[in-house]
């Protein structure tokens, strides 16, 4: 049988989603070694992509094969959850088809990157946000935003240049404010390495006139990263929502 | 000159707001070490209210003498927020009358208590509430709740019995339900040790039908902490407000 589960995680104590061999503490390691535990098989999962060290999700899917049986997913998700620790949780379990593949039938991710702009920094909410204590130009984000959405070579804006293509669409980047609290929404049918977190950068320069709305284009057009703005931090960003 | 600040903390790290001599890691004495190396001379301020080890704030009060001159409040904030840990911070800070006392001159205080009622946990603010995973019937906690505001001897609500008065008047105890957030709101003119913890406690024991909404009249009645429900955890707590 193939299952579907959603899984939301707080990123901080992890180095990562990926299972690297026996090292480090990753989010997938730790699904896997408790799935094994509880349905006493081993069991691999497959995540619909990577989350850097510190980043967060509200909303990864991961998938995987077993003959163990799962009679009641309530009762499962129960156990399950409290077999985890408190920062990774299961919140959905389903029965996929056959050929359901977390990462490759994977068509758009949203992410959200959420900032707290305010002299007065966030003491309850520090761990999900990023603190900008000068206030950002919301419009100038927005007008810089809208330049990269669309269909482009992202490669100016990723820190991993061995992959095959970097050309992704970025179907949307929304900039909002709420009160003290910026929220940057991006939506698209992939992210390179690091890219959610080097546009935010790029945005927050820009919010903060350090760089012209006009400046990104150059970096899409050169595919130059030193061209484009610093990696905001891990602990701001979120994976909301894999779309198939 | 007289000083009145607000201040909100993340009270994980504490063992309280109230320094204990020169031992323990509390937030006055975090805050009076920190205003005394800015102002180059001692500090001594006066809380509105002790909190508990683990309880939050995002409306603590305190008060301090001091003739140092502080020409500019709000490049003084800044400089107070960049030297105070990330889970101290000072929002606000105002002259008050020479006689202003935020402990002596408080009239009203609101805490809140926040729960997370799901069978599935919440990573990312785990560290603001309680989980409780069984479903809660709001009606029975909210008769509870109606039941003990008014002026009452709380002492069968309290841990700390060498108080020469524990009547105080509970104005307002309010629950509500928001998707899987359960809010309770106390506004009262004094809370007890460990008040607002251990009604939290026995309303959701009586969420949780492990008592009756009618139960907590023997407890006003005897004064029986025995009685009471469970000291529900510091975690969840937090002071939202004190009013003059």
């Amino acid at each position: 049988m193939n299952y579907k589960m959603t899984v939301q995680y707080d990123g901080a104590r992890y180095s990562g989603w990926q299972r690297q061999g026996n090292t480090g503490r990753t989010i997938q390691g730790k699904l896997e070694q408790t799935l094994s535990d509880l349905l006493e098989t081993p069991i691999e999962i497959q995540g619909s992509g990577r989350t850097d060290a510190g980043v967060h999700a509200l909303g990864q899917v991961a998938n995987f094969q077993t003959e163990a049986p799962i009679p009641d997913f309530d009762h499962f998700l129960l156990r399950l959850n409290k077999a985890l620790p408190a920062d990774i949780a299961v919140v959905k379990i389903d029965i996929a088809s056959p050929r359901f593949h977390a990462r490759l039938n994977a068509k758009e991710k949203t992410y959200r990157y959420l900032i707290w702009n305010s002299p007065i920094p966030n003491v309850l909410q520090r761990r999900v946000m990023f603190m900008v204590d000068t206030p950002l130009d919301l419009e100038a984000m927005k007008i810089a935003a809208s330049k990269l959405t669309g269909t482009h070579d992202f490669s100016g804006f990723s820190s991993d240049h061995t992959k095959k293509s970097t050309i992704r669409h970025l179907r949307a980047a929304e900039v909002n404010r709420n009160g003290n609290q910026v929220e940057i929404l991006y939506t698209g049918n992939g992210f390179l390495r690091n890219m959610a977190r080097i546009i935010t950068g790029t945005l927050v320069e820009t919010g903060l006139h350090q760089r012209t709305p006009e400046s990104v284009q150059d970096i899409l057009t050169s595919g130059d990263r030193a061209k484009a703005g610093f990696t905001a931090p891990a602990q701001g960003l979120c994976l909301m929502e894999v779309f198939y």
